[in-house]
């Protein structure tokens, strides 16, 4: 038996090695297009921020090593150009001269993505690169140069936020621009706002709801090029770093006839079968079901593109079972900006809206360990769930400790988890670690609450309407109000609520009562007794914190 | 309605707390023996340690604050002597002199354990105390004068280790004690050599596998007792840590005729009820039921008891629903031991082996973020499960991300997952936080070859049977072999096993093949080889880094 794999990455070469393991007899070539095989190419940018030293630890794999170790037949700079299933047949580009004709019994695409190109002028200037492969890398030290001192990075979501961290580290001032209205489109804008504040914090400036217009080289400044912006803004740049997002590369699919999604994605099977039964496809070129919102897409991660090929060697192999059929991919995703981690799994808000799925949404604030413990690091975390208890998302910011809760989210998603079961976690506590209510419980005991009726919340997208028709109770010490309060707010802490119900009620005036603390926490406290004393109460949701980092332009009254 | 609660601290104060929140008119009196409520007992050995410097930092709550926040009458120093079931009434011993009678209409208790004491002399002196109360450690930091440079810790259980910690940074000799085989009993003994190897190079003595037989003061010494063990060693000391473990404080309800397990735990319903009707029991003295080996036992852990106090006032108010119901325990816990982080959840190897449980168990030491990422550290993992492929436990020892790992798995026990669903978890990658198959999804998939036979395991218990009867096939480096291997294994580096394979079967003269390498994976590549070329091949589990952690004492040949 002869496999044949397009694509020596992630996707494409667990499926070589996995297939060796099963079978120590088949013929196994990878043809891989790029100089390089198995290269670590998430750690690109920290390589070009300097903090991967060493280029060849990127190198994980050489076509000599994986022969060695798994007799494997690996032949990079061959390009795949064109499949014929009808004969079951490959025709592949030599590296020199020359095409070659490969039979296959079995075929498994790993082609990966391609960087989506905006239609704007520039960008096959020698300062404008992607940053997906080693080459993309290498050219872009080279171009850090001593006299390289701007950059432009064109797209805020997980690699554009890394190469705008790795080029700020070498020195280069920073210019980071994305379409979406804040960096990091996945994350919910309240927490995204967290990360605006670092990047700027750490010297970048961020350019949102904006989109890059063209970039023309220039003579008459420092600089070797200019990106002109659709709000008329120009940024002088040495290296503009394109990463807006990427596509399925599935012209070698499409071109064999092979069934693909409308936007490209090449359509497989629970099996990773194309609709062609000798052919087998991995990784970001492939369309996932999205565990949440059943939408069906592209989600190029490398977790579930290893994974993919694993079982694709498995179906070729006729060892796949029911249980390691494919799963939802529910789009875990984690990225390191400067001192901050953000993470998300499941379905985001905005997710949920485009996709009609009725949902509630809770925001917290919790330490990552005990707060008597030296180091606690606040998160912020948002977590959303169904009318009927069940987990739909969950997605996190902080200094430490966030990664591990998104990690348990995720796992409880997987699950099928309801907030029950999520306030019900046994979590491991020491001090050092987490809490005895751990950051995943409270959040599933905030979510139960809500569903039982025992909060009502409100949220900072209903401030307008709030000032409008309620009394603003801020229910924080005296000194937190004095510090900065919601304009008309009437300032009771919450341990005199109950001494001062005949003040509230007079001020409230027939209104309804709309909490907040800080956090959440005191003025879940009030709401409890407010709405125990017949108030029409309810509770703003992750409090002074969450409603100023979704609303960043508020200006509080002070005194 | 008048609630009363007996004992102030974890379970009880959520109790109290969660029952004021959904009851503004209930009557709710706490009743502490001791003089503080709502202490960090978690925190003390840290405070002794000195980590925590402040005190009142411990102190989270005051009977003022609980008051001023939430309307709870909390009266310290009030111990209650009996509880009448009848007249539902207990009988309380005031702070100075006299008694009270307090009539109920709910009561909870939540009495916590009280400190195993073994039955020999010494343990009334001075110099000799448990670490369970803020004035435990008040009375240990007393003894941290400046002549005070010996400790013996008796038992290396979760807070015997942070207690030998905490006297060790304070710069005492200090020596700890147990009488299990290994430090940290619950720990699989393969991974509790790590802590001990930790302890040692932190100039922590370990006697284990002794019990303590005596504490006698000392006149001609520099040191106020000795403590002699079972061995025949007398070790001189300043300081004194009884740490040997807890029972229930079972005597109330005991006195009040409420059913208790053989080992004196209070029984309880899934609502937390007891035998009686109008009285619950939360925490530390309560039994609760094995999530994976079904035994019935006290868990002694903060987390479950905060729950349990919630579900009680859930239970009272008439809230408590079907999901709210107590689940079974699965013991997840975690504790630092310097740079060490030991964590577990569920039934470790013992617990299985003492239940009849047949399971596998898969060794791996993956590093806790990218390799090719600046700063990865080893992890050491054991992971339990059922021939069916239930997950039953999980272990693992290191210097960073094990607490995450261990967070997760409890999460997938928690859900009843399979190996087959713990492969496939999408977890958070980028490179400083995890590896595209991360620790946790690569145990999966060494579990799902071994459940389908893909990979057969040996284990370091079977050493000398192998040596006796099989080929040992070291597939390691030259350079690795020459600088300590096992007698007469035979080198051939895993790259060089094909070609090979007729040495290989010469030497091995028809007796089985069992292969190894540092980890598992290389001698898990030429393990495939070797079963698919006929032979009777085995692989060692976790490699030669779990054969020398089990079996510490082993000496390798060398050249």
């Amino acid at each position: 038996m002869r496999i044949v794999v397009v694509g020596g990455v992630a996707g494409g070469m667990s499926a070589a090695a996995r297939a060796r393991r099963l079978d120590e007899d088949a013929e196994i070539i990878v043809l891989e297009r790029g100089d390089y095989v198995s290269f670590a190419n998430c750690g690109l940018p920290y390589h070009v921020g300097g903090e991967i030293a060493d280029r060849a630890s990127l190198l994980l794999q050489t076509p000599a090593s994986l022969h060695a170790a798994l007799h494997l037949d690996v032949r990079t700079g061959h390009e795949v150009l064109a499949i014929d299933p009808a004969t079951k047949q490959v025709t592949v580009q030599l590296p020199h001269d020359g095409t070659d004709v490969i039979d296959y019994d079995a075929l498994v695409l790993a082609p990966g993505a391609t960087a989506i190109r905006p239609p704007i002028d520039g960008l096959d200037l020698p300062q404008v690169h992607t940053l997906r492969t080693v080459p993309d890398a290498d050219a872009i030290r080279t171009l850090l140069t001593d006299s390289a001192d701007r950059a432009v990075v064109l797209g805020a979501g997980f690699i554009g936020l890394e190469a705008a961290e790795a080029l700020r580290e070498r020195g280069l001032d920073v210019d980071l621009v994305d379409l979406a209205p804040h960096v990091l489109p996945p994350l919910d804008d309240e927490l995204a706002s967290l990360l605006d504040d670092e990047l700027t914090g750490h010297g970048i400036t961020t350019h949102v709801g904006v989109a890059a217009t063209g970039i023309t080289p220039t003579r008459d400044t420092d600089h070797a090029v200019e990106v002109a912006l659709s709000d008329g803004t120009v940024l002088p740049a040495d290296i503009v770093v394109l990463s807006v997002g990427v596509r399925p590369d599935s012209h070698l699919a499409a071109g064999a006839g092979l069934e693909l999604t409308e936007s490209g994605a090449i359509v497989v099977d629970t099996a990773q079968r194309t609709s062609d039964p000798h052919i087998w496809a991995v990784g970001d070129a492939t369309a996932v079901r999205h565990g949440v919102t059943g939408v069906l897409g592209a989600v190029p991660l490398a977790g579930p593109a290893n994974r993919q090929g694993r079982r694709a060697a498995d179906s070729i192999m006729g060892r796949l079972t029911e249980a390691t059929l494919a799963r939802p991919v529910i789009g875990t995703a984690v990225v390191r900006v400067f001192g901050l981690t953000a993470a998300v799994t499941g379905a985001s808000q905005a997710q949920l809206r485009r996709a009609g799925i009725e949902h509630h949404v809770v925001h917290t604030h919790p330490g990552h360990h005990a707060g008597y413990f030296p180091g606690s690091e606040q998160m912020h975390m948002t977590v959303t769930f169904a009318p009927d208890g069940r987990l739909l998302g969950a997605q996190a910011v902080g200094r430490a400790g966030v990664d591990k809760r998104i990690d348990v989210f995720a796992t409880a998603l997987a699950a099928g988890m309801t907030m029950d079961d999520v306030a019900e976690l046994e979590l491991a506590y020491a001090p050092p670690y987490g809490s005895a209510k751990d950051a995943v419980n409270m959040a599933g005991m905030v979510a139960q609450n809500v569903l039982d009726g025992t909060l009502t919340l409100w949220y900072p997208h209903q401030l307008d309407e709030v000032l409008d028709t309620a009394l603003i109770l801020d229910v924080r010490s005296h000194g937190e109000y004095r510090r900065g309060h919601l304009p008309k707010a009437l300032n009771v802490p919450h341990t005199e609520v109950r001494e001062r119900l005949e003040e509230i009620r007079e001020e409230a005036a027939g209104r309804p009562v709309r909490v907040h603390c800080a956090s959440g926490f005191r003025s879940y406290l009030a709401h409890r007794v407010l709405v125990q004393e017949g108030f029409d109460s309810a509770n703003l949701s992750g409090g002074m914190l969450t409603l100023r980092a979704a609303l960043p332009d508020l200006v509080l009254d002070q005194g």
